[in-house]
């Protein structure tokens, strides 16, 4: 069993439990309630959330109930992207983890209506420090999260997104594979995982090597899309045009996810340069979550 | 001229100035920019932002840059509200203050995403704060925000307004004068109120009152809203069942709606007995709106 199996053995059924504890206080409305868990507790792998705990881990500090809580904001983000994402007008997806989407099972309206209150219950959980010397850190993680969801991220991927799936193999000579790679999987999947990898130095008071933290984020989550489209060609389950094996084809998909792997994994190694009680184990073996 | 009538002439046109210079660095991609800009810089009356401002100047405090900035982030959540629920599954409104709605114009995916960019940079300007000192404050304003704009305020309005909408003559019995305040008017439409008056308090450092002044949001906000419902009425715009007019009349209404303005009344007169630099005639003036 890797570091990695064995840290998500742990705290995996933690995050599962901050989030159904937060969701259950997440408003006056059963039903309102009742949708917004569907959404969020359906089996979920929490990649994000234990991005962070990882972090913390790695540089030898305690996971605190504090620091699980604010961990767990970005999976409520992540949950009502896929709610949002999932709508007739976005990718109209009417399943999801094998069972029905939020909106094909109570209607469209609710979908709109329960991805806006995940989002703004992001917010609420970070904002809700018990200890005050942190304040300065949440309100750092909610000025990151709000960006990298919003507009410089998340957000800006799917507008993209949309336009890319506009788009048919006539005028496909459009997309570049650096517009892809900047317009769409950097913002729509990595702006999230840079995220929660930032959050981890934040939270666990590391400063001087934040920006190694956003560096690995970005290149893993670049690294993480690239893998899944080519889990999807293999499939052939891949209809849709403009995604990169499409473009450049299998083995120099292969090559550029490579690519941004080692970067990640020389993110790891600065950081183990600058910080003594760092320990890049778990964190290399998310990369290895990564290949054929 | 009223005092809240120059307070408007002044204040208005600096909040339009501080929301268009937000919106112009609120993404990277310039579509889904002009698209924000489309749906926020249309002519909406700045009621919320403004009110805010009213409280601090109250209290005689000035109204700093950072002040301004904060004050104006619920106008960011006012309107992502609008442009959601102007879609089709929604309320299917395609104009909004004599213009296309963002979904009518732009397409529905297009009104989810710009939504979406909206409700997400509203949190980006909160937890912008220049001055180190008030760092908790902003947590704070960050924490009532979420609350009352989501699960616990406008999310959870709109959803029981929905539930609303479908309901039909038949079944209207179903709708009590109770319900429809306490789980439509007043998460609805009062709760961005609330949260506006409040704001003004926790910006004025004036917490000893803020009670007072989420009270006075409050009952501000559900007579405003039992005024919209009789102006409607009174146009003959008013198609729909489950408004207050229709349950109980115009007479009855018109009586409800000056209970709560009388309790909003209270609200400032019980500010007035606890601080002295307190002037209640701009908050007075913002009651005298709503009437016959």
């Amino acid at each position: 069993m890797t570091e990695l199996e064995k840290f998500i053995n742990k705290w995996r059924p933690k995050v599962d439990q901050q989030l159904e504890q937060d969701l259950n206080q997440a408003t006056l409305d059963e039903d309102l309630n009742a949708m917004m868990k569907y959404a969020v507790l359906n089996g979920g792998k929490r990649l994000r959330p234990l991005l962070t705990l990882a972090v913390v881990q790695s540089f030898g500090r305690t996971i605190t109930a504090d620091i699980l809580k604010a961990a767990s904001a970005v999976e409520w983000i992540h949950s009502y992207s896929l709610v949002h994402d999932d709508l007739p007008a976005m990718d109209n997806d009417t399943m999801r983890r094998g069972k029905p989407s939020v909106h094909a099972l109570f209607g469209e309206a609710n979908g709109i209506l329960v991805g806006d209150a995940l989002l703004t219950g992001a917010f609420a959980i970070l904002s809700d420090s018990r200890s005050n010397e942190d304040v300065q850190t949440r309100l750092d993680l909610i000025q990151a999260l709000s960006a990298l969801a919003g507009g410089y991220g998340m957000v800006y991927g799917q507008v993209n997104d949309m336009r890319n799936h506009n788009n048919t193999d006539d005028n496909n000579a459009d997309i570049g594979v650096d517009w892809l790679l900047s317009a769409v999987h950097r913002p729509k999947t990595a702006a999230l995982l840079t995220y929660a990898s930032e959050a981890g130095a934040m939270l666990a008071q590391q400063r001087s090597v934040q920006t190694h933290l956003r560096q690995f984020g970005d290149s893993f989550g670049v690294a993480y899309q690239i893998q899944d489209d080519i889990d999807d060609t293999a499939q052939a389950s891949d209809t849709e045009v403009g995604t990169l094996p499409h473009i450049i084809g299998i083995e120099a998909s292969r090559a550029q996810r490579d690519d941004y792997l080692q970067r990640a994994q020389q993110a790891l190694q600065q950081i183990e340069t600058d910080v003594a009680t760092f320990d890049p184990a778990l964190l290399n073996d998310f990369l290895n979550l990564i290949g054929d």
